[in-house]
């Protein structure tokens, strides 16, 4: 059921193109997120293993840091405003969002898709449950890689993110933590370049 | 138990400084908040009475605007994307927050007050119980007449609101909903120019 416990230190692990994946951590492991082929978003939720409800925070984080987007040293914090997770190291150009929910199978009915599409909230649902966990929301994610320039009247818009391949991020947790990561599979919109990819991830 | 049962359309009512109130709306109402001394945020939620886990939601409004702020004429969706809320009027500048969680008994902890302090999550479950309502989160709200700039590298800060005294927006029920208003009792930072205030609102 634990979908972690054949991951050893150190061992490169695929997450394939559209699917997700739970990690437990321990206090003090740091996990690092290899963007494999550069342009794909991975929206990212962390969770306290002893109480699902307490969750890495987007509306918490920003005026905790006093900005929109973290940069390498800035601790993510919870709903109860603890610190969960830290970007210890990130080799991209630190262009990640803050301000868009996971997209979802209403999402892809409003933007015109029939029939089933893989979604980053389904994916969250289904990496819990395969180790035994259910969440009773779907927290706004950090959406590690995603472009969403916000321009000086307000607007926002999808772009193509601008990490290269093999740039990578590493998340220290800060406590004892559930980490979701989701290879999103949004190919309507530019955010992963319109084809979603494999990444990687390691626990170092 | 409902407070809301004794309000007639037309009638202006206090919302005390500091304090939280909640409002059922029927689908096709409009409720009139009213910034009375002009610098009062007004921390504000909504849900699908129906069901308390259906949020009005600025992670999925965002992108559905693509824009950080609603203007007139904009809806607020829920979690399920779906629109609850519209902005019909707004008197004011148009400066107002989706980004920021609202206050709590931890945030004045951390800003270093001792004892208690009334805080805008505090008062969003007095109201919901206060209605024989209890909601298992605190979701992000929109904070009305909330100044928090957005600046090229990304910096946020808080700052005095730029609306004058009188000044107000409206909100139509797209659905039927419970609105939660908050007069924010923060007067550590600037966000209520430092003094906390009454606003009126009414049923129009």
């Amino acid at each position: 059921m634990n979908a972690v416990t054949s991951i050893h230190p150190g061992e490169l692990v695929r997450l394939p193109a559209r699917r997700g994946v739970a990690i437990r951590l321990k206090q003090g492991q740091t996990i690092k997120l290899v963007n494999t082929h550069g342009k794909q978003v991975v929206d990212t939720w962390a969770f306290n293993p002893q109480d699902l409800c307490e969750t890495m925070s987007m509306e918490h984080s920003r005026p905790f840091w006093l900005k929109l987007n973290p940069c390498k040293g800035d601790s993510l914090v919870t709903n109860k405003r603890r610190k969960i997770l830290t970007l210890t190291e990130d080799t991209t150009p630190g262009v990640h969002d803050t301000l868009v929910a996971a997209c979802d199978p209403t999402r892809y009915v409003q933007l015109g898709v029939v029939g089933h599409h893989d979604s980053c909230k389904e994916n969250l649902f289904r990496a819990l449950d395969a180790v035994g966990l259910v969440t009773p929301e779907t927290p706004s994610p950090l959406n590690l890689f995603m472009n969403v320039p916000v321009h000086p009247d307000g607007r926002i818009e999808f772009a193509v993110p601008v990490s290269e391949p093999g740039q990578y991020v590493c998340l220290k947790a800060e406590m004892d933590a559930i980490v979701v990561f989701s290879a999103c599979p949004q190919d309507i919109t530019a955010v992963n370049g319109m084809r979603p990819q494999d990444v990687h991830y390691c626990i170092i």
